[in-house]
């Protein structure tokens, strides 16, 4: 089974090139390709395939030639992931599946948008919704953010450092608030960054997994926030996250994700 | 770059064969090959020499075709690995760089000799060297242990339960005891296994490190001491890291190490 090995600002996949959707990717092989120790490693599996040959994917066949199916490391199925798209579009690039730089790519959540150049790869999301207030634990202390829904669930609390938060155990939400859990960010302002409207530095613990280099549509979230604190309704943030910056421009209905992708290796699985 | 990744109980490697020595392997590559979420990902580096072809290999040219180049995750040289040198030689019996099941292996601590079959591959160590008696503190608890010296420093400390020690912060170890610090292993006695003397539950905190799946010299080390608790001079120790099973057999000047390994991936490395 071939393979190749990507990541977005250090969110990496596992990507299985399966144009006539012909794999059967169970939850239990995804998890063992996703084990660090024990497999290849990674957050998620991105299998490539044609949209006429996957079945939830095939009305979006006139609009993207391909569709990414996303898995999450345990095997669960997930909509979207706006890391995993940068990555899925770089290989797709970079691998001569696609010979344009703006094309359309099929998810579970729709079509989504994306732009190839040398250096980044920008996904076009929907503009985060931004909600009223709720307090998260962690650590024994209790901190106070937004709350916003960006597909996902999420809430992105203002600290003073973000380096001294405890993101070792789960956070425990108001579950009248999140029912269902939620992601939460922690950010802190950072120095200016020409070309931008605002620069803040986060970090983030991912629902059911633990903290992260990198989550996409949090950095979408706290753009959507760090733009809202800066009076403003459109602009550019420059997000930091530990994996490196991710440039958020949000305009009217639109929310695009912008930072590196890369292809670190190719080869075959002997799983 | 070609290269392979294999584990041993969940001790992973990065394989570069590099038969003519002509690869420069800087501290700084391999750091990058073993990042998680960056590079390969990886506990460490295999790099596949020619004895004869490299400078501190070439006095075991007549007696090991082969010099396994180790190197830890940050990049660091390291004399020797026990699980290391098992899936060192499962890939070169399995990719046809030797075609014996026994054979020698030239490394930084010598000569070692192997064993492949088709299931397992065993390494013979030198027989751990047992001393006195330290107190290492962890989470807040004093844990008292029997020193061990299998080329590096251990203290195997006898639990209850393993699973409730607290392996999250680094150990605090007797300077004047471990002037270099150490590994230290938590063991608890397990159910009877058929075909050997003691069966142990084993979890480990490796020095310059963090808890990890697995540790071949800690295993004997672990072992040692649960034959001389038995009484014995010599017999066969089934060990349980969190990786999975590796056997121990002792006798004379000799520590047999076995247990599965496994080459999961080939391919080419971008980085």
């Amino acid at each position: 089974m071939f393979f190749a090995k990507g990541h977005g600002t250090g969110n990496d996949f596992v990507l299985l090139p399966d144009p006539d959707g012909e794999l059967d990717l169970t939850p239990e092989l995804v998890a063992r390709l996703c084990a660090r120790h024990f497999g290849i490693g990674a957050d998620g599996v991105l299998r490539i395939v044609r949209t006429a040959k996957h079945p939830e994917a095939a009305p979006y066949a006139a609009d993207a030639e391909w569709f990414m199916d996303y898995r999450n490391a345990d095997g669960s199925v997930a909509e979207m992931c706006g890391n995993g798209a940068r990555v899925f579009a770089r290989y797709l690039t970079g691998y001569g599946l696609v010979d344009v730089p703006r094309f359309a790519v099929a998810t579970r959540a729709g079509l989504v948008d994306v732009e190839v150049t040398p250096t980044e790869v920008s996904v076009d999301m929907p503009r985060p919704r931004l909600g009223g207030g709720s307090v998260v634990r962690l650590g024994g202390v209790d901190y106070t953010g937004t709350t916003a829904d960006v597909g996902n669930p999420h809430l992105v609390c203002a600290v003073d450092d973000v380096s001294t938060v405890d993101l070792r155990e789960p956070p425990q939400f108001d579950a009248a608030v999140f029912p269902e859990s939620a992601n939460v960010e922690f950010v802190a302002e950072g120095e200016p960054v020409e070309g931008t409207d605002a620069h803040v530095l986060m970090r983030v613990y991912e629902r059911g997994s633990a903290e992260t280099l990198s989550c996409g549509t949090g950095a979408c979230a706290v753009a959507a926030v760090a733009l809202r604190d800066a009076g403003r309704d459109t602009g550019t943030v420059a997000v930091d996250v530990p994996g490196g910056r991710l440039t958020i421009s949000i305009d009217g209905d639109h929310c695009v994700l912008t930072g590196p992708a890369l292809i670190v290796a190719t080869g075959d699985v002997l799983l």
